[in-house]
């Protein structure tokens, strides 16, 4: 953790034990920092596991190896590394991850693939295969940490730390979904998001739990965005324990599969939404919705056109209620957009429909509503039913700051 | 002009006098400033006319107007606004125009279809009708000023006046070419670029110049970003008045044309430069080169995710050899990549081949770089012959205090 703590931070939340996932942590000491950076949890036999990855075409080495397990559908362990992304590292960054998840396997006497494997930090530099084997010897002979523990152990540039929780019914079982999550800069959608990891005592067939996943991702990680820019080692991972007490979830159809599923998106949807309030220097957290455009897609692009312009980052940062700068970011989108059709609100107010200000516009409202946290621009384009929701953040001298300091 | 002027600010440059280019300016007065905002270009009768606009879906009705006007090759006149861009402004910023365009026909006793339009400012304001009578009315009386007040009467947000010139040997005949150009935010490629004027003694036919144009726009202005903001107002428009005494280039094979359409292309390089030198809030200028590509356009695609980003252009403000959010950005683009056959260098230093960080791979010249105020990015893919350079700007505490407290 480092940095002022963003004042969009929520406090960090009760969360259950989730039966079969054992955290431990401990110091590999990647940076010449005093925090525990290397995380391992051991996970029971018989864990499902999905996960969604980047779609970098310059993914790390650890990336690689998760979309390569994932096809198992069985986890045993995940080793999380802060501090060191391994990414563009080559043969020695592959040895590594290879190094990480023999040890593990080993020790727990399973599969190589049953052992998933994050890093997040600097790109570029080998992970140090030395501070990775003490740090999981270290992290076995542990006793086992909390949540707070765990979610501070992934965190790098983090302010706060973020997790969530949330519970479904399945038939008449309660099982408990808890999700930690780190990642404040180089967030951007089309993208899993950066390191995230919900577990669950559900039992869930490997092939549901990834649809359901998938299904998650599209209205939660795909449509956050801090600074527009793709990180090479974002992943979420999905572990569910099968250790609830339910008949196992096969399809969709199988009784409590809804119930799961919509828990799993609003977890999902919690754990992005912790990540845009923490995004690099955000002073306000931006929802953005589209409607009426030609397509659902479309309206996606538009809606991100908007959420990632630095015009209107910048705009919103000065609590300016500049609409111009929106119909710009609809107009450079290249979606279908009639000019005359386009409407625009802020909080809720009409500032301006079929391609003009509205008659009499009073900016008093509009004002109000940007000068407080929550901000909500709308933009209907007036051609048809598509619609979209993203979040973001405003743009501040606090990301100039956090970002022309950082050093490689 | 305000704000403190660039950093990369260039002199204002000697201009030759152009045959048949008669500017004027006034004070229609659009914001509460004492300065001229109103520009009127007379053109001698057989003035041929090209022009590139945004790409914008929502682009203003002076955009339109210019496109329509096109069609006719033909030009008596050029009137720009500053202060107001007459954007998104529905009935009344159409009939705005039509008001300019029939005063200036009637005053020089030509077509509508030969009066060309531009205005740059806040967009969602109709242009007063009665200010721009006004200021026209003005500007008919006034006596013909330097290019530098031309230059000065176009701008709003610039901090120092763009303007370049060139020259080329048509048979035995000198031509010349002088270009001014207006701003500095709103800056993105996918477009014309601001407000750029090109006037040219040569004899030239529309359809012709309008070729060359293009052609130089591709490579140029289209080249160019500060803050991947596409504007709905660019324009780029030029002017032969073919006062100079030499066979009137007809087709790409006329004798002279190679050699005017590489001074347009020159000139129009330097043009765009000029821009990106005055890019909102800029310490450095940076020339992003992408070789090695699938095809050139994918290169395009890949430079422009570099030169757009708000990582790596906040390193370079920062003179962080940051080369992995280089790999970052290459990864995100969309575009065919193979992460271990990428290279990368800063300021002719190889820093990463292969996928990896070269061996024994020394800081020190690249921090030197970097420190410079002209920076080179390169970055080849390894795996095609497709070739590409953009220029764009660092992104610093500068724009984000230009543009979060910019009124709308």
């Amino acid at each position: 953790m480092s940095h002022t703590v963003s004042p969009l931070a929520l406090p960090f939340p009760e969360l259950p034990a989730i039966a079969g996932v054992m955290p431990r942590v401990a110091r590999a000491r990647y940076k010449a920092w005093d925090r525990c950076d290397l995380s391992f949890v051991e996970l029971a036999p018989g864990t499902s596991v999905a996960g969604v990855t980047t779609t970098s075409k310059c993914p790390s080495p650890e990336v690689e190896w998760c979309r390569s397990a994932l096809s198992l559908g069985s986890a045993r362990a995940l080793v999380v590394s802060a501090g060191n992304a391994n990414a563009f590292t080559g043969g020695k960054g592959r040895a590594a991850v290879q190094m990480v998840v023999d040890t593990v396997s080993a020790q727990l006497a399973c599969s190589a693939h049953e052992v998933f494997v994050s890093a997040t930090g600097v790109i570029g530099v080998p992970l140090p295969q030395d501070k990775a084997r003490a740090g999981l010897e270290a992290a076995f002979a542990a006793s086992p940490c909390s949540w707070r523990d765990l979610t501070d152990a992934i965190g790098t540039t983090d302010t706060f730390a973020k997790a969530a929780t949330t519970s479904a019914m399945i038939g008449d079982h309660r099982v408990d979904l808890v999700g930690v999550i780190k990642g404040s800069g180089m967030i951007a959608p089309d993208m899993a998001t950066m390191l995230g990891y919900i577990f669950t005592d559900a039992s869930i067939a490997p092939a549901l739990l990834q649809q359901m996943l998938s299904a998650a991702n599209r209205t939660t990680f795909s449509c956050i965005t801090v600074d527009s820019d793709t990180s090479t080692s974002d992943t979420v991972l999905a572990f569910a324990t099968g250790q609830a007490d339910h008949p196992r979830l096969e399809t969709m159809d199988s009784i409590g599969t809804d119930a799961f599923a919509a828990a799993l998106a609003d977890l999902c949807r919690q754990l992005a939404h912790l990540v845009v309030r923490d995004g690099e220097g955000a002073t306000k957290f931006i929802e953005v919705r589209v409607t009426g455009a030609a397509s659902d897609d479309s309206a996606h692009r538009i809606a991100l056109s908007i959420a990632n312009s630095p015009l209107v980052k910048t705009a919103i940062a000065g609590e300016d209620a500049n609409w111009g700068r929106v119909v710009m970011a609809v107009g450079k989108a290249g979606e279908p957009a009639e000019r005359d059709l386009l409407s625009i609100r802020f909080g809720g107010v009409e500032v301006a429909a079929q391609g003009v200000v509205v008659e009499g516009y009073d900016e008093a409202p509009v004002a109000a509503h940007l000068r407080g946290q929550d901000i909500l621009v709308e933009a209907d384009l007036g051609i048809g039913k598509g619609r979209a929701t993203v979040w973001s953040c405003d743009l501040t001298h606090g990301y100039i700051s956090i970002n022309a300091d950082y050093r490689s």
